[in-house]
């Protein structure tokens, strides 16, 4: 009945990826620069994709299982929802990933035509993801939904969709696991040996890590953090249209419309994002605004789009603009949280790291422990408040929706990301190829640029999380036929002690994974040092592939433990303590979850920007006790913000999302 | 009418009090030793006594006039009961800080005499602090209790004795926070300038901050400890005694008697722990046992003291055992939680810290972050069974009971905290005054034992919270007349969010504190050497009183915002947010609150172990890159551990506290 209306949403969306094309072979038709670049490009291109074929084999093994389990357990409808949110979210890594390792080099030579031509390259990279992530969520949501609904047969289309949103989960918990390990082990690996015992530069071509690490910043930044940000994009759209559906929750309902909203939203973002983009990019070609203030102009400008379309949205569509405060909301509180992050990781509170490290890594790391801690605790206020006013709104319905307003530009959130990454790698390629300072200071720039736009990206990652995660709560309490989940019941509180600490378990895990392979990798860097002749002498290159078979060995066998832990746990809560000791282990894992989350990301970016100043000249500049104290911060952060920290969202989304799917079947079981 | 028998309480703490002045003089009775070891021990208790005196000022004002907010608000009685809470609480630590301070050295001059005398001497003196903290706490409470329950106009004496326990939380987070800060500020001050920059050992007598640091042992560890766990154990039985009057939450009543049994559970303890104390004392003069044997004996015989006494009152006074099953399920947590706790601290996972030592500092923190993560799970998943059985065998009361069931030997946990600082001082002292080394090896064995002790202490302190915080939340929720606390409800979430982050909050505000007064120790200290002539070559003394002064007015200073915002945020959630919200509040505290204080207190004490086994010889010993590494580590788990860590239990329970005791006023201000 709502069927025109929303074949608008697969149209936009395929509108959407066609500009992702077309944004792709702009991209690459600039050049790939002289052979000095373009091998070293290669090099990480190989290693990135050799890399993500083997993750994608182990994934596709273990979904094609979890589909057969769906199909048994379930029914077959589920099986086809979760594997074309596989597929769609896996595609959009692919995509992104094909990319920026082509994007890298070119930037890099770019940066010879100047800061505004690098910029523009860099971005246009970026934005291919950016535009394929919101359009292939779009595009599968929306196709994945209109096909259900259009079946006679079929069961219940709202949840039955919820095996879409497990796909994007699961590609987004292999993907950031596997990549996160991959990264920071690679990073750790060449840094330990690198700057501290041998003491040659970051990215020096004589480290064999280094390509392992470059490799690295594409299958751990762009692929992760675009994994997920789609997976909370995909669980904001999703809670959204099984809250709407079931109405006596939300308290207030706008029937079919309801459901319909959340969807032209999604093209909504789609309109906003790529519009956004446009602007960016052709000022960038120009050169007039300094890169900082040319994305923040993309993000306004997107942001400024997308209110008005939900505004036009809510008013002429539901006729109702209570959903549109929701919308607002939760933009508002997203921003503001991007806002906290900002000041925690770039403004004063930097100044305690900077100082603090005059005094020794152990004052620099404390220092940095505080500013985490403290950065937590506005924007934890800030959701708090968020629910409040989104559900005052438009009740519960509100609270989802104002997960989607969260990431109502997530284009150009993901394109700035996969930008700061490029940038990243062109500077790495730039030292390497032994380009001159110049054109290492251009990317240097665009690189801090980046570390900005990616700690905020992060925070909004955690907090579209918890909009997503406390409305599949009870859209999960809802399917139980949960009345009471009273914390004062010993079961509800007995699920909140345990949940409280399996993010604390996850992240241990992904520390210790690695640490671990950090330590291989460091070994096989010191062996070629002593074995290779001529190597400390840049006169015979070292074996760089070792590095990265290394480092992809050790994701991939330690990416499956922690992956089955998470979707396994609610089965075994469930069976053992019950239903409402479920709802409060997914209550416990959200509030320690996000909390450790955003500690965790502010913290490392926090001391990864202390590094920067100090590298930049404070306190003494490169080669002082600051400076040594403040690498040492770095690399306690790193696998703090990019690898464990950024799963855990994922960690609270897939819980949450498995406990509502397999509610049917929790049923059956209790008998109920 | 329960009076009669309940009389026997306070004469029971009155013999204890006996027993703990019998040991105080018997300690005092031993040589004070040559001029060289008593000046130097002399230092340390005027240092301590002046710390105490100007600490215990400020928390005189502070405490006066929040007797008279009570006095005003509420009833004059609850101020009469939080005045005898702040007294007894205040008196433990007194005593103990008078005898640890005289004991330091003459367990120095004991060890010419062998391991087991100068073990006699230390576990002698910490018995003192340990039988003064179990028996006035008894003394207090019953007498407040029968006192009020004489008086035929007082209102009803159940809820107006939480008047006494806010007074042992009040204490408490002053003492801890101040001692914390004091503490931790002195060490770091010293060592940052002692072994890192100036290369001498610890606990050189020419480190002008040498004497704040043996200070800060006695106010931050043996006062702060002492108070944290005395405000656990008050709580642990008051809530008993809440919960037992208010039958219709706890499901199972068993009238008056339900409420003198927990007051009978507390004579019960002083005699276990006297017990097991006279064993331990006993034994230790014989020197037949290794002295870490001879501490788990103590800690065992106390234990099947504490255990047939809690069964022959339940048996015979209650007439039913299920109580008696909730005791037991409360011992067995709490002793699992402490296995685990050493487990972590001292045993395997170790060996991860010490082998990342060997790639640098970096690694070493990574490590330990990571142990200190996995260590919470398993304690978590205990306390959460340990509240599902309690629940079971009698209802809410039997989580309550559980609490005093952790804290069944109570005496003897303090006693051998304060014995590990004792010990920690004593080999202060003999590096300070040139013992030879078969002297400072006896006090360093005696010191390592004293810090496992320590840890366990700490892992019961936050079990313990865990269980009287939960039943404090039913208390206020049962005052209040809140009949849902659905999690659903979005007030509660709100609460449950804003209540997750207040101990990090908290944490992060002292760790600043910690690190702001160390850093002015660390410019005095640096002066010092810097205008001090003859310092360096050791023939003109430093002026230590400066640092003394420096870390008491830092400490003093940065006391009282933190004390205040616990008392006060309860109120500021009530009126704004809610009774439900309140209870959310209290709840997400309790969860991040104990997860935070296990993993500071974990990952703090598995750093310094890390440490001493290099010491000992391990990857390189002394020296070694292994060895620095080391210390970073240490030195960051330090504030870790020592000053926000421990104080988040108590945030916990006070913040509980306070709004159960302020229900009857919030009540007013909603009119209901």
């Amino acid at each position: 009945m709502d069927s025109p209306i929303l074949l608008v949403v697969p149209a936009v969306g395929l509108l959407g990826l066609l500009f992702s094309l077309y944004l792709a072979f702009g991209t690459l038709r600039h050049s790939p620069g002289p052979p000095e670049i373009a091998s070293i490009s290669r090099a990480i291109q190989v290693g990135a994709s050799t890399f993500l074929r083997r993750e994608y084999r182990v994934m596709g093994i273990a979904g094609a299982a979890f589909a057969v389990l769906l199909a048994a357990v379930l029914n077959a409808y589920v099986a086809v929802a979760f594997l074309v949110g596989v597929l769609c979210s896996a595609a959009a890594g692919f995509i992104g990933i094909s990319i920026s390792t082509r994007a890298n080099g070119r930037v890099t030579f770019a940066a010879r035509g100047g800061l505004g031509k690098a910029l523009h390259v860099a971005f246009s990279g970026g934005a291919v993801m950016g535009m394929a992530v919101v359009s292939l969520a779009a595009l599968g949501i929306s196709g994945t939904y209109l096909f259900l609904s259009g079946l006679p047969s079929a069961p219940d289309s709202l949840t039955t969709i919820t095996g879409y949103s497990m796909g994007a989960s699961f590609v987004a918990i292999f993907v950031r696991v596997g990549g996160g390990i991959f990264t920071k082990a690679a990073d750790m690996g060449a840094d330990l040996v690198g700057k501290v015992e041998v003491g040659i530069p970051e990215d020096d071509p004589r480290n064999a890590a280094v390509i392992a690490d470059q490799v690295g910043d594409n299958v751990g930044d762009v692929a992760g953090l675009g994994a997920d940000l789609n997976q909370s994009y995909t669980d904001a759209i999703i809670t959204s249209l099984l809250i709407s559906a079931a109405a006596p929750v939300a308290g207030i309902a706008w029937g079919p419309k309801g459901v319909a909203f959340p969807l032209l939203l999604s093209a909504n973002c789609i309109v906003a994002s790529g519009l956004g983009t446009l602007v960016t990019r052709t000022l960038s070609a120009r050169d007039i605004i300094r890169p900082e203030a040319l994305l923040r102009v993309g993000l306004l400008v997107g942001g400024a789009i997308s209110l008005l379309g939900s505004l036009l949205l809510s008013h002429f569509f539901l006729q109702d603009l209570r959903p549109f405060l929701a919308v607002v909301t939760g933009l508002l509180v997203g921003g503001l949280i991007g806002l906290n992050t900002e000041y925690y990781t770039y403004r004063k509170p930097l100044r305690s790291i900077i100082q603090a490290s005059e005094t020794g890594a152990a004052t620099n790391i404390i220092a940095g422990l505080a500013v985490g801690l403290e950065s937590t605790v506005l924007s934890m206020i800030l959701l708090a408040l968020g629910t409040l006013a989104a559900h005052y709104f438009a009740g519960l319905y509100g609270i989802a929706i104002s997960g989607i307003g969260m990431l109502s530009v997530l284009g150009i959130n993901v394109a700035l990301d996969a930008f700061g990454s490029i940038a990243d790698n062109a500077g790495g390629i730039a030292q390497m190829s032994g380009q001159p300072g110049k054109i290492r200071r251009i990317t240097d720039h665009l690189d801090a640029v980046g570390n900005t736009t990616a700690a905020i990206g992060k925070a909004f990652a955690a907090s579209a999380t918890a909009a997503a995660a406390i409305s599949l709560l009870a859209a999960y309490s809802e399917a139980m036929f949960i009345e009471q989940l009273d914390i004062r019941e010993p079961r509800v509180m007995a699920g909140l002690l345990i949940g409280a600490v399996l993010p604390a378990l996850f992240a241990a895990m992904i520390i210790k994974s690695v640490d671990r392979t950090a330590q291989l990798i460091v070994r096989e860097v010191r062996r070629q040092f002593q074995e290779i002749r001529g190597l400390m002498e840049g006169t015979t290159p070292p074996d760089y592939a070792a590095c990265v078979d290394i480092a992809t060995r050790g994701a991939l066998s330690r990416l499956v433990l922690p992956c089955a832990l998470a979707t396994i746990i609610p089965f075994v809560a469930l069976l053992t303590l019950g239903p409402e000791a479920l709802a409060g282990l997914l209550t416990g894992c959200i509030l320690c979850g996000i909390f450790l989350a955003l500690f965790m990301a502010n913290a490392g970016g926090a001391w990864d920007n202390a590094k920067k100043r100090i590298e930049a000249g404070e306190m003494g500049g490169r080669g002082s006790i600051a400076h040594t104290a403040s690498i040492i911060g770095d690399t306690v952060g790193d696998p703090l913000k990019d690898a464990a920290g950024p799963t855990l969202n994922i960690l609270v989304q897939l819980t949450a999302t498995v406990s509502l799917a397999f509610a049917p079947l929790f049923l059956r079981i209790l008998g109920r």
